[in-house]
């Protein structure tokens, strides 16, 4: 059976929280043609009205620390304010969109993260992507926009990382379409000389990874960021792309992952 | 054709903000058999959430004045907090939900209201619901949980009032089901006898209604919640009824307008 092809988009916050970046990408994603699914960041926001809340943010190793209050925080931000934000701009421009979290349709269920040296508190780790789910959205002519949070079948919902979402969402859509994973994000790609914006590796795989990471040129915050990806193409993707956002109308740009 | 049974269950904020209340609320909801929507509130959060941020609020006529800070809050409060706590406790209670704003799928499109006496900012008036896309999601085992929100089909999310979504979802689903809009709020009817609680007048029609009214017996708050239910028997809903909230398990009782 021929599988349908399906992009699968991840943005960050730093995309959605700017009114220009956000508006280029609106307007990109409702251009390309087929279907698409959406994964959104928000995390600069949250901390913003965190702060605006007098509520403290901790980070610890780049991740959140989401106690009672800042689980309430989160969820405000990304599947209110942000996802809704998205929305209703894809709907201005004539693309049906719809906006989930994991509790959602139950599409993302979580385990919230064992407590071992620090304790994340509302932290999930994804453990059940509902493919089946999403592509009866996906088939009624709808594009999914997911907020990073999941839910732990308990009535808890559970920040989770976005990243990770679109890994694992496009993981489970795998069975159901031949899915390009796209990472957007601040960079034209992976680049072999963080100094040279036009040094992107265009084209790399397993092999070439472990190449770059002896030789130290692909360090810290890519590599948990291609781990991900790599893992995605033994569970089914087909091919992964880290670009800027701003590229997202010509995927040949970019670092093709293979 | 016979149309299929559908119960549209609105609720208010004090119901949903009260963690009691709500608990009471999601368990009688999902021991409720055949098709269901709920329709929730938020008020009271959404002005905690805003003087904890340092932003005033404005009600006219006991209606938000949504600027463009407020219009975020409700946002956040209704879409987010709000709404994903809800459908994660039914999905806690094994009954699959999902949160829906006007925006998402475009099921409510509004007017942003005009200025006339009084500019209300980013406020909507309902101008159509797409009571196929809500009742395709229906079919499919889900409970639509409707945040008090819809978008003006240009990019931008309007703040609308719950008993106004709730009796014009009812009305674009009376197409497809034989609806009971069920009114839950802090009294167990509508009362004959302000001050005695038992005082539930257990059946109105129009004249009686009327009659009431010029009798000076129902009043104020009541009248635009009256005006809106008997509007929607008008447009083929099947019945209204005006209870408690932890009287969703008895129909039999409070106040049925027919």
């Amino acid at each position: 059976m021929t599988k349908e092809k399906l992009l699968l988009v991840k943005v960050g916050g730093k995309v959605v929280e700017n009114p220009e970046a956000l508006n280029q990408l609106i307007t990109d994603l409702s251009n390309l043609e087929g279907r698409k699914v959406l994964v959104h960041g928000g995390g600069v926001l949250a901390t913003k009205t965190a702060t605006a809340l007098g509520i403290e943010t901790t980070m610890v190793e780049g991740r959140r620390v989401t106690d009672d209050k800042m689980i309430d925080v989160v969820t405000m931000v990304y599947a209110g304010l942000v996802n809704k934000r998205v929305v209703s701009l894809l709907q201005s421009k004539g693309t049906n969109a719809i906006g989930l979290c994991g509790a959602d349709m139950n599409v993302i269920l979580s385990d919230k993260r064992p407590v071992k040296t620090v304790d994340y508190g509302w932290v999930g780790d994804v453990k059940k992507v509902d493919g089946k789910a999403l592509s009866t959205l996906i088939e009624s002519g709808v594009v999914p926009v997911l907020a990073p949070l999941t839910h732990d079948g308990q009535g808890h919902i559970l920040n989770t990382n976005a990243d990770t979402i679109a890994a694992e969402t496009a993981k489970g859509l795998a069975a159901y379409y031949d899915v390009t994973l796209v990472f957007c994000f601040e960079k034209r790609g992976v680049l072999a000389d963080a100094n040279k914006d036009n040094s992107v590796i265009t084209s790399l795989n397993r092999e070439e990874y472990e190449a770059y990471k002896s030789k130290g040129v692909i360090t810290d915050g890519m590599i948990p960021k291609l781990d991900n990806a790599f893992s995605t193409l033994e569970d089914g993707v087909c091919e992964v792309v880290i670009t800027h956002a701003s590229s997202l109308n010509d995927l040949t740009q970019g670092t093709h992952i293979k």
